[in-house]
Formats: C-alpha cells, structure tokens, sequence
C-alpha cells in the first residue's frame, strides 16, 4: 500500500473533494476533464480563487439594526481543465467507444493530481491511453498546470484532434454551478468576460464579480502549435509521433489586473516537468519538518498524511494572504469563509511546524482589524470584533445568534497570537502587529461586560463555541479564553509599553482587574457552559432515532438551545487549549458530564474529546476520536464531504495527534510531552519546531528519543514518559 | 367643541388612518376621493377586507429548522372610492379651478365620514359645493356606502359628468399601493381582475390572490342612471336640477366567491339615507352601555371615545370570524396580523362592555386551535402554541427569538379565557371552547418547562413581552401567567370534568405541582425580570439623545438584550393583570425598579405603567401615561400613525380608565372599584356589564352611585370610596 497516495477507480462528488488540487490560492476540482467519457451523474468540474467572491444582498424576513447587508460569495469558476478529443475525427466518446480502465491518483510527495483511462473505440477497436496531470504550484501560486499525454496503444498512425478551454463542452457550464452549493451562478460573471491575446501563444480571459467589482484575469498558454477560437476555446491536431502525444496547458490566474503580470509570461511557459520537478522539491521540503512516521497502523498513517496535505493546500506557501476557508479550496460548502475554525484548529499545525505560515494566518487577521473595529463601533462597542465568517473581513453572517454573538472569536485570535509568540518568541511580529490585535480585542471586552457586585466580571447575552446552546450569560469557554488573554497581556507587559496605543492606567487597572474576577458558575468540579446551563433539562440523547442526527435538521433551535444538549466541545475545549489551568479531576468531572450530552454533530468536536480522552487515560475513547477525526472526509463521516473537506478536522487531526496522543503542552518557558503509543503502533516519529530548532522526536513502546538539541535544552523522562524541552533561545 | 367628532381641514397620512372607516371586515382609508383637486402629496388611497391576505415566501439569510416558510400579508385594495368629475365638460381639478374651503370629519355617533370642499371653476367663477359621506355598515359588514352630493352654490344651469370606480383615476392606482408599508404590490392580482354583471344595475369584480388562492369578489351598484365602461368604472351625467346632484355608490365585499349573494342585492340597493339611520341606531346601541362621560376635561373626553369607537371599528358587531390586526382595518403596518395585544390590550374593553363580541374574539382563537396544534408539534412539543402573528392561524413570523419564543401567547389566550368566564359565567362556552384552550395550552407549558431540583418548574430559553430582551430563563412575567391559568384549572376543574381531552391523573397532577412549584427569581420584594435580568448591567436611559428612541433603530440587540433596558412594561404587566398577587410595597418597588430603565418605545407601554401608578397612588404619573395613551394616534406620539392606528394603545386607553383611574378588579365572586377623579375633572360616568348587568357608575368628587344593580348586589363604601358587586347570577 502507498501510504503517500490517495487513489480510485470510480469518480464520485467525495472524490472530487479529496483530489483537489490547491495551493492556497487557487483550487482546481475536476475528475471529468474530458465529459464525453463520463457516465451521469457528473461530479463537479469547479475552480476556486481565494479572495475572488462577489457580494449578494442578505435577505431577512424581519431585519434588526446593525444586521450585516450583504454576504460574500466564493465565486465557483468553472474548471479550465476541460478537454474535448477526436480521433480520426471520431469523437472520443461514450457512443463511439468504451472506457475499458479509469484510475485517479492524488500523490502527496509530487503533489500531482493523476487521471488515466483507457478508450477503445467500437467501430476499430483502436485504444488510446489518455494520462492527464494536474497541479496548483507552491512555487508560483498563481500557476496551474495540466498535462495530456494521449497514447495509441494498438496502432501506430492517427490524428488526434483536442479542443480545450473554458468552454470546451457543453456540459463543463451546466456542471459548474450546483445550486446546492451556493447561491451564486458564477455565469451572471462569464458572460461578461472578455477576451484578449497580451502575445500571439497566451489568451486572457478577463471577468468581473458583478457586486464587488473584482477583477480576475485567466492567462492560458498551451505548449504546441494550434488555433484560439472565438468563443475563448483553443484547438489543436497532433500526429502520433512514436505513438504519443502530450499537451500542456498553463493558466496564470491574475485578480485585480486585467494585464499579464511579468512574472506570468516565464511561469505560463514552464514545462510540466519543469514544474512538476520545483512542486516535488517543496513539497520535500514541507514534509521534512512535518512528516509523521507511523509504523503499524497505515489507515492512520495515510489519514494523517492527508490531513497535513490538506492543510497546506489551503494555506499554500509564502504568497498571498488570504485565509483559509472553511473547506479551503475543494467546494463550496459555507461560501468560502473563513472562521474561528483557522485559530484554533488549523493553526496549530502551522505553528508547531512551519511557524512562518502560522505568522502568515495571524497577518491575514491583522489585515482585517479596521474592518473589526468598524463593526464594533457600528454595535456601539469599543475596540475590534472580528466577523464570525468572512472572505475580506465584513462580517457576512445572517444569523447573529450563532455568529456576532459568538465574541469568543476575538480571544480565539488572541489565543493563537499568543500562542505563536511562545513558540517562536517573534518579538518583531509582536511588537508591529501582535499587541495591537491584544490591546483592541481587550478593550472590546471590557466595553461588552461589565462588573457585577456579586459575581465579578461578566460577559453577557453570548454564544459560546456550542451551536446548540445560544444568548447566555457567561459562557465559560469565552470567559477562560478571555481571562487568558487579559492575563497574559497584563502580566507580559505593562501600560507604558502599550502606550501608543492610548491605553490609559485606568484602562490598563481594568484589564487586570476584569482577568481577576472574571466570572465562572461553578458547582464544585463542575464547571457551567454557562449561568443557566446546569438548570436546564438534559436531554437523553440514547432516546433520539440515528436518523435525527444531526439534530440541527431536525430540531427547531428553541428545543436545542432549552435542553442540556451540545452540538460540539464547548467548556472541554477550553481545557484543551489551557490544560494547565485545570487538575486532571476538573477535567474527569466535566468530561462525564458533558460528554454524554454532546452529539458531535460539528465535525470540531471529536478531535476535542479525543484530547481530553488521552489526558485521562481513556485511551480507548481517545483512538476512537482520533479515527473518527482523520476519517472525517475519507469515509464522509459527516455526510457533505461532497460540498469540500472540512479543513477543522484535518487541523482537528494533528492536534488529536500532537496534543492528545503526544501529550504536547506549551507555556512560557517549555514544551512538554507525554506520549502515548496506541495499540498496534510500533513506532511514531514525528518533528516540531520550538523557538527555531526542528527537533525529531521518536516514541517506541520502550523509548523516547530526541535529535536536533543542541545542549542541555531537552530532558526526558523514560519512566514517566516525559520529554520536556526548554527554551533557551531568546531572539 | 363637538367631542363625538374628528374633524380637520388639512389632509396628512396621519389624518387619512384617523379617519379611515372600518366595521370589523372592510376598511376604507381615503381623504383624497377626486385626486384632481388635491395638492401633492397625496394621502393614502386604500381599501382592507379582514381576512384576505396572501401568501409570500419568507427569506432567511440563515434559515434553521422549524423557521416559518411563508408570511400572509392583508391585500391593500385600491379603494373603490374614486371619483373624477366634470362641469359642462370642464375637468373639475386643479388646472381648472381652485378649492377655495376643505373639511373633513368623521362622526362616533352616525359612524360616517363626511369630506366637504368648494371648488371655483377659474374661468367663470362657477363654485361648486362637493360632499362625499361614507360608511362601512355594522348592520351588514360586507357592505361600504358612499354618496357624493354635488351643490351648484352660484349658477343654476349647469351639467355634471361623473367617472367612478377602482379605476377612476391614473393616480389612484399609484397610491394604493405603499411600499414602505406592505412588500406586496397588490396590481399583481388586480392585473387579473375579472368582471362579471349579474345584474344589469350590479357589477363584480372578481380577485384572486396569487398565492394564498383567496378569492374577493366587490360587487358594485350606482342609485343613478348611468352607463358600465369596459374598464370595470362607471359614468353618468346630471343636469342641476334643484341646483343639486346625489349620487350613492355601494360596494358588497364577498370574501371567497364569485357569485352575488343573495343579501347583496337587497344591500346594495339601500338607499344612503337608510344606511345611515340603521348606522346610527347601531351606534346607538354601542354607546349606550359603553360610552363614558368625563366632565371637565374635553381632550379626555374625546380620547378615550376615539379610542372606543376605534376599537368598535377593528372588530365591529356580531359577524365574522376575524381577530384584530395590530392596526386594524386602518392601515398596513405590521401586515395585518393579529397579535396577542387582543386578548391583553384589546379584549378587556369588550369583556366589560359587550361580552359577546370579547366571545367572537375568543371564537378566533378556537378557530385557531388546529394549527396551534400543529405547530406545537412540528416544535416537537405537546398541545398548542398559538402564533405570534397571524391572520389564519398559521405562524407568520421571521424572527423567532421575539416570537416563537414569546411563549406566553398561550397563557396570554388562557387569561382571557378565564377573565371572559369570571365576568360573563358563560358556561357553555367553557365546555365547548374555554376548556380546550385551557388543557391544550398547559399541556404545551408543562413540556416546554421541566422541574428542575433546585429551583422547581422553570421555563427555560423563552422572551417576555419586553422585547428589549430575549431567550431568558423564567421570564417573571411568563411564568405569573401561567401559574395563574395552571391554578384556575386545577381549582376550579377536576381531572374527570376533563376527561374527554385524555387528561391523565399523572398531568394533572403535573399541571397542579407545576402552578404550586413555579420558580421567580427575587431579591426581596424585588422580582427578577428573568434569572439573569438582575446581573445584567443597567442602561442610564437619561445619557441617550432623543434622537436615538426608539432604541431599536439604533441599537444591535445585542446591546440591547446585554443591558437592563425594557422596550415595554414586563413584570408590571403581570402585576397590573393579576393585582391581587402582589402587595402594594411589592408593585411600589418593582415599579421604581423597572420604570426607569423603560423606554416606553413600544405603544403597549404607557397604559400599563398608568395603572400601576394609580394603585401606587402617583396620580399625577398616572394622568401622564393616561394621556400618552389616548393620545397616542391623536398627536402621532409614535411617529407612524400614517401606517395605521394603534389598536393596542386604543384598549390601553379603556384599561388605563377602567383598571386605573377607576381601579377596577375582578376575582370569581366581585368585580370592585376603587374611583379616582383626576383633578379638573368634575364628574364622570361610565358603565359595566357584569353576569348579564348593565351596571352605570357616576363618580364625582363627593360621591359614588351605581344604578343597574338588583337587590343588595352592590356596596358601596362613600369613605373608602370603594364599590364592589357581588357576583350573584348564576347561569
């Protein structure tokens, strides 16, 4: 078994999600590059660029004051993969022939998407191989390359005709919109395109969103001698040479310009291979600091593979700054926006292995910070409230009790600025852009809660990070991850520090004060979702038929939000990302309170579970999360991976891994680990990045070894299975 | 001054829903009957039949399960009042000519509305004096009357052409429809109109609306010889002879057919004359055991006859089977839904002044039954729960948090059940109809709420009237209700007496520990608005400019929702509804508690407030809120009377009378009254009907008489100025 590999002979919507090719910036989604050969019902044949979206009017039945007005939409292209071949002018269809072998291919080392099938026509049994290779390069994001190689298997003289480009078959427009995906249709766009020809071998494309007003360009180039058509198709007739023919098409996809970037002209001219051969040494590269090494379990270790591959085909390399959507770049599942999901789920990946491309995310948010501070002064608020889901940084959410309401996002990015900054003690990046998103999110706070005589420091009228609970007091999620970020700021620094951004003593008193007595309903052990939660009827969730589930579709939100009922880790999330804060007993407690309540009908939520599980010893409950999680889009756990992969869990993986199997914890002065081997694991052996050293850290049932140490900064345990590693480097 | 009419001479929006002509089906809203002779811009042109509605499809930007899918919108009719009118061939208008006198009124004793104008003919001076009376008979609610006279007031010879019908005018098919008023654009059905002629002397024009598929039917007879136009309008000519021309147009309403009722014919060939005389002994009847005569205060006087008179005109007598709309017949706001200010603001004036018509209001609510039912379920819930707003009986609202989860709708109709059965013994129609509700309603609480361990029955994630919070836990105001309804049931009923609805001893059993084990939030005397209401911060309403109430259009609910701050009266609701519950000290410092931190930026506020401050003995706040409430249409204190009138401040006005400066209460053995003469006023008398007695009360500042009363039915105690009737009937 390849364990670098995802492969399948039948194409189908979920495969076309897992096959995607992307680079951060673009996505390219097309198992039926040639459609004539496609038996109904055809899978998607869609392109994505991150941060071309087109705004649309939001409609409300009764809108309130201060409601967004209008969504963004991630524009569903459709794919420029599509091909069109005769042979002999017989058209290379279903009619005329028969496909006699199909194979996909994703290769997570070359990072090449690879379909090949072979057509054998009726009339004279003539077979052509017919090999297309596809990928989004790291190198050049803008760039998008795909190889047909046509093989005549059975004969040797014959004339192959392709016709390829947007337009190249009927059916490649019909396939591109899916009206279950979104509300957009991308041809409102592309029938307004316009065509031009920058030098004789490269077309331009050129479209504009019709509400935003953004501009995107597609500069297509193919290596051999042929014709540009009209309607923006390209044509092209090959002899079997040797009995092969290959074609190359490169597309530089340009936003904002209608002008051929310079750097276009050299990228659209590379050979396959050429880009083939850079796309394979990056990905090298990406894979030395972050590779797991499983030995023992290969649907583990193939799960988790493509998890990390995943992650950074939404992420891409250094370019660009866009984030990452909900399902990256493989569907059109929740419009292409970005969410809390990023922070907390994804970026702890980035951060533990190429802290660079962490950096990159937090930028992203620094990028949004005036947008944030509009909104919050548009609720009459200080300071910054960062939108529940966006592409360019408005908020975009229709439904404010699960979106604006969840001001947890806030601490969510200050969480991860912190978290960065431990790990890589990047003083430049805190310093230019990391204290300002602390200090205006701090002060958002302050102005939103206030100090109850009785109780301290609240936040009320809030949702925490459970769907199924909404508009409480004192979510206790929110409450850590806010008292985390007062503290931390308060302790690190100091008012004079901060000066320039005109906070005042008092302001600062406030700050500490506000950590100090901030708010948590408790009953011993038990800590409250939040104020009300522990009165409420708990719901028995043995009792709900498999088929409601997941009870958002079957519940009105007044039965969910009124029950003890959780759609996702909420208070235990919040011990998985400050597990120092709590004893092993707090978390015993809560974890049998809440687990049992809990539905994970989010696809956040086992990852989270599995990380409590481990700390506590319940193996068992952790591996099958860590599963559950891994195999969230592999075996369509959730019913849509169709609509794209849901990059939560493929973050959700890692840390399942890192924190929970590997026992990884963080603080101001160390990283420690605890891990665990699961049943069947011979060996894992896995990198992290801390402070700038790569250490390489392997785990046998007997011992624990690290390299990449220089003296004595690390220390292990091999009774307690301890390694604990110091930080010595200071920047 | 006349305190039986409104009268004005300058035509407004405003004036136009002032003096709007209704009878409980029809409504008529029209100052501008010869668009010709009125100066832009125009006033609302507009005819409403209660009960005809359409469907439209509701958007949600993020819709959830269980949401609403359709909205149903009351039609605005052009109104079929139009008239164009010539003068030997001269176009009588603007261009022509000027209005050199305008009158407008509308009489609460004849229930006509009378427009006067002179218009002179600029070049021979020709004046003519134009006369429009109108009515919408409450003897045959179907049935709208309107006679123009025409008045050659200088010359003698002269003739008169007349135009008439929905389409009379260009104009008039421009302002009928608003749309900052109603999304729905009524030309979409009126483009279908069909005409019929069943007689030769009767036209129909036949409607259907597009989605609901309600069909109207407006059948149309002239008193004078003239001729039918293809385009549904009708003409005549008239000589001046006796220098004066009359001509009576009436319309019969058919809701739900095409054919011509059998009563139309004979009623739509009653002369004006008789119209008016029967319209007037209907009047009659009305105020002879409701009006009330207040000496020493002419704008009190006339208020509280407005608003009476006001109320008679949403629901109007005996016929149909409509509820009130929020603005009644009298203008689009709000749809034309009825919502739960019937039973609590509306209905009280009825029970105490014509039971029978309180019973029609009761009789809807039966009708709705069905669909509460249903609706109950599709929450996943038992019994019934009534929808927020409607006009079938199917829930038409977008956004559940103010509407769905306003729960006490269900205890809303129970109290008025119950208060109906206190004040009429009507037994029959508890065992048919009362009962029903009663059963169906508790059983839908007891499923919503739980007994929770600590605190006992509570009432999880529900919205109180105050709109200015939502989804809290045992809104006080809530759960008083239900406490109230639970307890009459069980006290009064046994589990056998309900056996027929399948009441087990178990639910019953429930429904009484439910009432014995309800849960307030209080410190002290102080009752918590909801569990989390009292930790919320507190809004200083005196910092806010002006300019920014109401609130709402200025404000993010969730700032809103965050603070303590009230859109409306909440708890001293439930305290002015059930007096007997709560002590003086309780009501005074709830009072001083919640009244600063109330906006009042809902019109259901004033009067609530009023008559907690009349118990408290703060008359002079008391007279304040009294007149806000009365004069709530009168002056436009909420700025958007020309949207309609608001029905709901109109039975504040009688409950702020009664309840208040009377001090009327009820328990099931004595109605009692403890009268308060505001200073200036001399005397003032009014009547109740209590078990069947029509009971007139005279208060002067000396002296209490009662007259009505049988045997020793009635004490009165001249010291302590209070009266209490003795509940002796039985039936």
């Amino acid at each position: 078994m390849d364990l670098w590999t995802l492969s399948a002979t039948q194409p189908t919507r979920e495969l076309a999600s897992r096959l995607t090719v992307s680079n951060g910036l673009i996505g390219i989604k097309d198992l039926a590059e040639i459609p004539q050969l496609q038996a109904v019902p055809m899978t998607d044949t869609v392109a994505y660029v991150n941060g071309f979206y087109d705004y649309e009017p939001i409609q409300y039945g009764e809108a309130q004051f201060g409601f967004p007005q209008r969504n963004q939409t991630m524009i569903p292209l459709p794919a420029p993969t599509q091909l069109q071949l005769w042979l002999d002018d017989v058209a290379v269809d279903l009619n005329q022939g028969q496909v006699i072998d199909q194979h996909y291919a994703l290769d997570m080392r070359t990072g090449q998407f690879t379909h090949t099938l072979i057509w054998e026509a009726t009339a004279t049994g003539q077979q052509l191989k017919i090999k297309i290779d596809r990928l989004t390069s790291l190198h050049m994001a803008a760039l998008m390359g795909q190889r047909l190689t046509v093989e005549a298997l059975n004969f040797k003289i014959g004339k192959l005709r392709v016709v390829a480009g947007l337009h190249a078959t009927a059916t490649a427009k019909s396939t591109a919109f899916d009206p279950r995906l979104a509300h957009y249709d991308p041809h409102d766009i592309l029938d307004h395109q316009e065509v031009s020809q920058p030098t004789p071998d490269i077309r331009g494309l050129s479209l504009n969103a019709l509400h935003s007003d953004q501009q995107l360009s597609l500069f297509v180039h193919y290596d051999q001698p042929g014709q540009w058509v009209d309607d923006g198709n390209w044509t092209g007739e090959f002899a079997f040479e040797q009995g092969k023919v290959s074609l190359t098409k490169t597309v530089w996809f340009a936003l904002g310009t209608t002008s051929l970037p310079e750097a276009a002209t050299d990228g659209l001219k590379t050979s396959f291979e050429a880009l083939a051969q850079v796309q394979t040494a990056d990905l090298q590269q990406f894979w030395a600091t972050s590779d797991i090494k499983i030995s023992g379990d290969e649907a583990s270790q193939l799960g988790i593979r493509f998890s990390q591959f995943g992650l950074l085909q939404a992420l891409g390399g250094h370019q660009g700054s866009h984030g990452i959507a909900a399902k990256g770049l493989t569907g059109s599942g929740y419009n292409g926006h970005y969410f809390w999901d990023t922070e907390i789920y994804e970026a702890p990946f980035f951060y533990w292995n190429h802290p660079e491309l962490a950096r990159r995310l937090l930028l992203v948010r620094y990028q949004q910070l005036p947008h944030a501070k509009t909104y919050a002064q548009s609720l009459g608020l200080a300071g910054a409230l960062f939108p529940w889901r966006t592409i360019n940084g408005e908020e975009s959410s229709a439904y404010f009790p699960a979106s604006t309401a969840a001001i947890h996002i806030d601490a969510d990015v200050a969480y991860l600025v912190i978290r960065y900054f431990q790990i890589t003690h990047d003083a430049a990046f805190m310093r230019d852009y990391g204290l300002e998103i602390l200090i205006e999110t701090s002060r958002f706070y302050l102005d939103y809660g206030n100090f109850d005589a009785q109780k301290g420091f609240v936040l009320n009228t809030v949702t925490g990070p459970d769907e199924y609970t909404a508009l409480v007091n004192n979510n206790a999620y929110t409450n850590y991850l806010v008292q985390f970020e007062l503290r931390y700021l308060t302790d690190h620094y100091d008012q004079r520090t901060v000066g320039h951004f005109k906070v005042s003593n008092q302001e600062w008193a406030r700050f500490k004060k506000a950590a100090d007595e901030m708010y948590f309903e408790t009953q011993g052990d038990l800590i409250a979702q939040d104020d009300s939660f522990l009165s409420k009827k708990r719901l028995d969730l043995s009792r709900i038929p498999r088929d409601q589930f997941p009870l958002l579709t079957h519940y009105h939100p007044l039965v969910l939000y009124r029950l003890q009922v959780l759609k996702q880790a909420d208070l235990i999330l919040a011990m998985v990302l400050l597990p120092e804060q709590f004893t092993d007993q707090q978390v015993q407690t809560n974890y049998d309170y809440y687990e049992p309540i809990t539905t994970h009908d989010s696809s956040l939520s086992p990852a989270i579970y599995a990380i409590a599980a481990a700390r506590l010893g319940k193996y068992a409950g952790a591996i099958d999360f860590f599963k559950r999680t891994i195999n969230t889009d592999l075996e369509n756990l959730q019913g849509n991976t169709a609509d794209g992969l849901h990059l939560a869990a493929m973050g959700g993986s890692w840390i399942t891994f890192a924190w929970g199997l590997m026992g990884l914890e963080i603080d101001d002065q160390h990283a420690t680990l605890h891990p665990y081997l699961p049943t069947g694991w011979t060996q894992c052996a896995f990198k992290l990045q801390y402070r700038g050293t790569v250490y390489a850290i392997t785990v046998t049932p007997a011992d624990l070894t690290v390299t990449g140490a220089v003296g004595d900064e690390v220390t292990i345990d091999q009774a307690s299975r301890t390694i604990q590693i110091q930080a010595t480097k200071q920047f």
